[in-house]
């Protein structure tokens, strides 16, 4: 920790206080200023669709030098049509809502002063994340809309696109008022930076971490400055002994097939006892036929012979993969034990007909999101009319699910007086 | 951190697991119980006085051979009247709005889902905090009130009067329906307990901590945990160019002086140039009848040569003493800056008749509480509404300012649903 500074923590150090001083200006940059950047940034990226284009083909090019694989190449390129989707993604975020400065439950106390909460930005976000460059300009133009001055760390691999973006961004910032350095691109691929940026926490206010859970864990063990992170997504759905069957089988389905690779998709289905001689054959034919395997408990497994053995560790495991654990419940008690013992409070649903059912669930699954008769694959900051998100958070404080702008504001505390001394 | 569990750190698991386990079950109790257990902790105490002083009478007893400060052995001591103060204070905490289950932001999106936010408990607190045992019971009460279980770990000179405490405590839950384990005493002295429990961040969501600098840093420093601390209370007050003499005289003089050591009193004043001549010197007799310690910047000295010369130091430092730093300032941005730089971002006041003034000041300075015409010890809960208070945070994220019951809760996505599923 007291080691002798190197380089790289002088220029992240000066680089964060220039952020931080950037954040203080951005306080009395009013609404105007701030969309009047946005509106910069997008004719910028679409001015120089070119050059953005040439920068990114060094880096298609080295990736395919290093053998990376296809699909991490397909999520590295950009194309024309990838530049208009820039475009389009910060003119969308420049029409939501602007947060900032919103003041909440004014009112007067007996003192005679009057006491409410003002919306503000955070003030420094740092920003870590993996190869996709269009994030560059997402994380920027979210933590600018909510007045905050952010330090973006990207992928090596994604390197000269992230240059090029950078400057994009800074030819759009440059006369509108904003201060050039509330966007800050770590423009080095020493990975001695990340650690740097990790203990500024002098200048930074938060660090958001978007990429594997390698990274995360890492960044979380080492930061100084607190993490808004996204660690597993354990998703389970229950189905309840008053579930209506085909509404039951299609929210399973959804919430595992819609896509599977994502943190909402279903991990473990949950059943009641009483429906599983019933509907678990429906289940297994289904899911059979779209190619997830399942893992069934015994009790499953009775009633189809045919899935494999489910293990304890089965239970903890996030699959992201066509897979699927099954486990037979005695009642809505069993099920949200099982949740709240093997989740990972991201997302979990029940189907039901029964009233009481569905307020208990909601009230005693300790889950960031939670949902009667709806497949998890909702949650996620479009689908709730967030806007936009920055990503899903399984923090308890502060943001919990899926973090858009709110997420990157804070409240402190307004007091209206006439001259009120407080009397002891 | 890999080093072999000793007896401490499994029984501080132990307890930890309870807690979690006591969380999961408060997810269940009605407010009806909490409510319960509240009224029967007030009905134990009554009941229990003549225990409770007894027990008080040995850490009194040890507090003298051991030769502590007269101060530190009145904040220790519970008579008929601190019990009666105690009982009190549960009682109004039971008569607070309920802060669980609270869902706002309810809305039907276009995918048919009806989604909006739940309060919800944080889950397990663990409040670390010196001498005063009346703290054993406050903070079990707004834990119970929030519908969090909490670990308490008082210090050790009060252990017999905290042991007591929590036989009331545990006494006044039984058949409430809240379970016995939601608050738990370490009681144990051994001081390897705290380290022990900060590394329970599998059982404990936040770690409030209550105390001295040295204590809040260790913490800070020790946990895995989410930490919600309060360090410094740097306070400033500003008396603008338009300030109304009067009032800026009242408020500078009732911020510094209403209470020395508290957190949030007055420490550096700062006044635009134009009122320094008219001012200071009003200034200085008034703190200097007091007994207060000018420290004046070159500018101030001008006016007021009596003043001692104020350093670089004196802009930093929380006194928590009858001492003041006094600066000039050219105007408005001065002061900012100077907060800005120097403050702790806790509590600061401008004294103004200047509309865009006020305006300015309220969105600029960067603080948890920020004021204008209002004496900085007005921030606390009590004074704010919030009805209690589990300390002031300086924190930005999550918890910011007075905490109070909002401060222990945090919000869940609750989405109600007819069987919607994901399309892509």
């Amino acid at each position: 920790m007291n080691a002798p500074a190197t380089t790289v923590d002088n220029d992240i150090a000066h680089l964060a206080r220039q952020a931080r001083e950037a954040a203080h200006q951005l306080l009395a940059a009013p609404p105007a200023a701030r969309s009047k950047a946005l509106r910069g940034i997008a004719g910028a990226l679409r001015r120089n669709e070119a050059a953005l284009v040439a920068a990114n083909a060094k880096d298609l090019e080295r990736a395919a030098e290093n053998g990376l694989d296809q699909p991490l190449i397909d999520r590295l390129r950009i194309d024309a049509r990838a530049v208009a989707r820039m475009v389009e993604g910060v003119l969308q975020v420049d029409t939501l809502p602007d947060p900032v400065g919103q003041v909440s439950d004014l009112r007067f106390l007996p003192s005679g002063i009057q006491v409410g909460r003002m919306r503000v930005p955070l003030g420094v976000i740092g920003i870590i994340y993996e190869s996709r460059p269009n994030v560059t300009v997402d994380a920027a133009v979210l933590c600018l809309k909510s007045g905050n001055a952010c330090i973006l760390r990207g992928g090596s691999e994604a390197i000269e696109s992230n240059r090029a973006i950078a400057d994009c961004i800074a030819e759009g910032i440059r006369g509108s008022g904003v201060p050039e350095a509330a966007v800050q691109l770590i423009g080095t691929t020493d990975r001695a930076a990340v650690g740097a940026l990790l203990r500024q926490d002098k200048y930074v206010d938060v660090i958001i971490p978007r990429g594997g859970k390698g990274l995360i864990e890492r960044i979380t063990r080492e930061s100084t400055i607190p993490v808004i992170k996204h660690l597993d997504g354990i998703c389970h759905v229950y189905i309840d002994a008053s579930a209506e069957a085909d509404m039951a089988v299609e929210i399973a389905f959804n919430s595992k097939t819609s896509k599977y690779a994502v943190c909402n998709a279903l991990e473990t289905l949950l059943i009641h006892a009483s429906r599983a001689p019933e509907l678990l054959p429906v289940l297994a034919a289904r899911f059979g036929e779209a190619g997830v395997a399942l893992r069934g408990c015994e009790r499953s497994r009775a009633v189809v012979p045919s899935m494999a053995a489910a293990t304890e560790e089965d239970w903890a495991t996030e699959y992201l993969a066509p897979v699927l654990a099954v486990r037979v419940v005695d009642d809505l008690d069993g099920a949200i034990a099982h949740i709240n013992r093997y989740g990972s409070q991201h997302t979990d649903a029940i189907v039901t007909s029964d009233y009481l059912a569905s307020r208990r669930f909601l009230a005693e699954v300790d889950s960031a999101s939670v949902m009667v008769n709806a497949s998890t694959q909702f949650a996620d900051g479009f689908e709730y009319g967030l806007g936009a998100e920055i990503g899903i958070s399984t923090n308890k404080l502060h943001a919990r699910g899926p973090v858009g702008l709110e997420g990157l504001t804070t409240q402190k505390f307004v007091v209206y007086g006439q001259g009120e001394i407080r009397q002891r």
